[in-house]
């Protein structure tokens, strides 16, 4: 067995580097016996940042006695030149790709640097914190109105995840999506509340498995009915009889991330 | 003046693609003549996908009549062959990073399919989705209750981008992030509100320009005095007077988006 290996790993950005991190971050889990410390150096927009960035790495590197992995997305050359002087493995995300995508193009990149998650002033970026605000309006079946403008709408029992997933739905995506419980009194009357029967195309259910579900809520409310694994399991039961009796396509949340399900949601749904 | 040059790009993963796309973004934004149209194909991960995959690609080339641009992020080399094997621009983030890495490491990857957004059951995942709970429960100043559980707590007069940033801090980094309201009631006393005095090294203030906070509120409500440029200077001058009589760091959020906002208070209270 080799011993766990220590590495201290930077991410350098001109930006806020949020997305260079999901990447190396992504790379560095094929690692499984390297435990890495992972260091973000953001807004790097100046030669003074810069070599403040080189004189940190290369101190990090004589504390660890071995040189540190810097992955960087710097646009300015400039500034990449001098981070790239620091005593370093360094892996350059626009260095590698941008050569190659300018000859495919024919065409020279601006060599500005890059918002990738938008100008605050953009139609797209309002239009995701509109989003938000509306996901937040239609949390948990609040309101029934203004739902001819929601992109989505979730329905499910109460703690299948429909709260973090509308939220990240808005957020990531900008869609706004309301969601909506499946309570008792919905199975009793064996029919969708009325409100979302005329929304049927913009539905989509969360399902989980009931041991999950008991577990979530016997931390909300422990020893109650409502944690009950009976009625877990008759909650969850009746639920997807009537999201398949009403033809409303659906997933198990059980084991997937916010991220997973919303992906999920728009491939089903044909959003974007 | 060259044409606008149109191409499509994909985006290929065998994860939810979010990360490839971001990063992909990131470069395209260096090409503002060229118009891209952006298709992500997540969760490849069977030969019949990869397959449907190439068959997608080369059709949506026959389309253009120029060949696609596919970023890809396929950890299992049978399935990366088959995609590379497109008529298409590849561009390789694991196949180009994965082998210096390893020479770097002196150890070989797992090839197992990343998930860089975290197993739905490892505690980080957990955390996050608590965090999301509890910033929903800890908005515009809804409880003072369990405010030492907080990661961060904002300050803004109304508008500023408190929940959006408080939201993003919870989902993106697991942070419990409450928030208050700083209202005209507060400036009369002329102090902070008394629950959040024993908490002034989690503070941390927004503030906006007035004319963009009047016309955000404009938006809300209409012609009213809240929304006015007079009372809009008035509330920030004073929520300004009181961050610095008391020493509450803050930024401006008029041009920023959640994600800058979000990265620069994490840098600000060494969070993390």
């Amino acid at each position: 067995m080799p011993m766990t290996l220590k590495r201290t790993v930077f991410f350098v950005s001109d930006g806020t580097g949020l997305t260079v991190e999901a990447l190396g971050h992504s790379l560095l889990t094929q690692f499984e016996d390297v435990e890495f410390k992972q260091i973000r150096i953001p807004f790097l927009d100046n030669i003074e940042k810069a070599q403040e960035a080189v004189a940190r790495i290369n101190h990090q590197g004589e504390t660890d006695g071995m040189r540190p992995i810097v992955f960087t997305t710097l646009v300015n050359p400039e500034l990449a030149e001098i981070v790239h002087q620091a005593d370093a493995f360094c892996l350059s995300y626009f260095e590698t790709f941008l050569a190659p995508l300018e000859g495919e193009l024919g065409r020279k990149s601006n060599h500005t640097v890059g918002r990738s998650h938008g100008s605050a002033e953009s139609s797209e970026y309002k239009n995701r914190i509109e989003s938000i605000n509306y996901t937040l309006a239609h949390d948990d079946g609040i309101t029934d109105r203004d739902l001819e403008e929601a992109d989505v709408i979730l329905v499910a029992v109460s703690r299948c995840g429909k709260t973090p997933t509308s939220l990240y739905l808005a957020m990531q995506f900008g869609l706004k999506a309301a969601n909506f419980p499946l309570i008792p009194e919905d199975f009793d009357r064996g029919r969708l509340p009325g409100t979302l029967e005329k929304h049927r195309s913009k539905l989509f259910g969360l399902t989980i498995q009931p041991e999950r579900l008991a577990q979530i809520r016997e931390e909300r409310r422990a020893g109650s009915r409502y944690a009950s694994l009976a009625n877990c399991r008759f909650e969850v039961a009746e639920a997807e009889k009537m999201m398949r009796r009403e033809g409303i396509r659906w997933l198990d949340s059980s084991t997937k991330s916010i991220e997973e399900i919303s992906t999920t949601i728009l491939q089903e749904l044909k959003l974007r």
